[in-house]
């Protein structure tokens, strides 16, 4: 079981080199991102681009380019929309966001001809890993899908369950989260919750346990079900793999509480319901998130193949 | 400026004594605050409840109970009531849940004779010393009123200023945060954060400065405001006193994430808007919580002298 993003790179280094289209390549931070994925066997990436501007940036910051393709083509619509086709016609693995807003983007993800659809809802995972948690932390949807529906969270349980088998998670443990841990008819998420709860004991939702509604001790604190009646009955006690959020601002409120308040903490990211992954990073993540979310896609990439959505 | 829970003990110290009137007294965790609140002279208590069970606890765990009041009533309910008239009748500054459960508290707190009603809406702040924080931070509503309303925030804010004041801090910066620091029509809390800083600016809400909508980063983290376009221009940047929530599941996870996750963390917490403050805090909450809540609301009733809600 990988416990570490270490674990993951190198589940990815036993792997078939996977290809990494880069989405208008001209940006510092992407392009170290791609050094680092490269020197250490985490991906091979090819640049889609502006090759006079990825050059002159790769020679003012000391990055070397030995050993990374690039297609030069200077309009960044065009150059997202090769990056995209390249993937969609399995010339490449996986696909990464460079220097473009996030609309223009997924415009090209979702592009009906040479994009990624599958018709499935979008949806975000982050990974983290906490010295203080033993085990990875996949949190949904912290970026992404702002209110999702009941069936949308049945969905994001789907996908992210795919991604803790991808980081060698075998039947992970799934936490709907809410301000308390019982049904509560006047807070509708955790109806929703019992409900996702429901689906997965008639086997509606497989290749997990879920267990909702739980609050936050319960999900990560193993001592805090000592405190609580009835809860060392629960099938999670303390040891959450999958936490699902209420909704967007609940999740990113979370999330950047642990990127801002939490020491030591490293994490990756991708987005979900695409015929390949997508690492959609933010021009503010470091070299080192970007990294860890190209591992990421890269197992998910081989998971793809023998199990697609 | 008191940026710790010691500077607020020290502010008690230097205040007349607060008569602190304990709802069912029998319980362990309940008489080591109170003691320890005793001996730091962060209030004096009154312990009502069955003397004999709570006698015979604090034998059992070593407690002495020299200089606290006991009037014994056995039945909980008779308790509950008789602490609650004590703060009624002035014989008491503020108000301790002790061994009964929260609804039982809550029904003596709003009955309507001898209880402490406002005819207002009764909302929670808790408040945390975190190491990696420079000011203390004030977090509202993350345990008691579930989906506030936007005249609810109004005056959940309010409230939440005049803790801060009392708590030393005197121009609070009020964040109303959510996924995004941007006002979208499909995200109404958005919309809401916007409107409550139009009527701080117009005068309606004072003491204060609002900012909203506004991300956890930008309401933490100084440095996420360089990197974000037109971040450095707005009122709060990285310095937020005050944390207003979207809805208590957002609320609730991240206070659960900061007491489970951020090391060295230091909290209490008070119920607002009942005619003296009223500490709630929970079984599973350590003697040290427990003392902190007692001193804030010391602080909170020295200042409703002069400045009823």
């Amino acid at each position: 079981m990988s416990a570490s993003f270490e674990d993951i790179i190198a589940q990815v280094k036993a792997l078939p080199v996977k290809k990494l289209s880069v989405c208008v390549a001209q940006d510092k931070n992407v392009l170290e991102a791609c050094r680092v994925a490269l020197d250490r066997g985490v991906a091979s990436p090819i640049l889609y681009g502006d090759e006079d501007k990825i050059r002159a940036i790769a020679d003012e910051n000391g990055i070397s380019l030995d050993g990374m393709k690039i297609c030069d083509e200077k309009n960044d619509d065009e150059a997202a929309l090769k990056a995209v086709k390249a993937v969609h016609d399995g010339e490449a693995d996986m696909l990464m966001k460079g220097e473009l807003p996030t609309k223009s983007f997924l415009k090209s993800v979702l592009n009906k001809e040479v994009g990624l659809r599958t018709g499935k809802t979008l949806s975000h995972v982050c990974i983290f890993e906490i010295p203080k948690y033993k085990r990875l932390l996949f949190l949904t949807d912290v970026a992404f899908l702002p209110y999702p529906t009941l069936e949308d969270k049945e969905q994001i349980i789907n996908y992210t369950v795919k991604v803790a088998n991808a980081c060698g998670v075998k039947m992970p443990k799934v936490a709907p989260l809410a301000a308390v841990e019982v049904v509560n008819p006047k807070m509708p998420v955790t109806v929703e919750a019992a409900q996702l709860t429901q689906w997965n004991e008639e086997g509606r939702i497989k290749g997990c346990i879920v267990d909702g509604p739980l609050s936050m001790d319960l999900a990560l604190e193993p001592e805090a079900a000592q405190h609580k009646e009835g809860a060392l009955n629960r099938k999670i006690v303390g040891d959450a793999d999958i936490l699902l959020f209420p909704d967007i601002h609940a999740g990113n409120l979370v999330y950047k509480t642990i990127v801002h308040m939490v020491d030591n903490v490293e994490n990756g990211n991708i987005l979900m319901g695409t015929k390949a992954p997508v690492v959609l990073t933010s021009r503010s993540d470091s070299v080192e998130v970007k990294v860890n979310s190209i591992a990421v896609a890269a197992v998910v990439a081989e998971n793809l193949k023998s199990n697609p959505w």
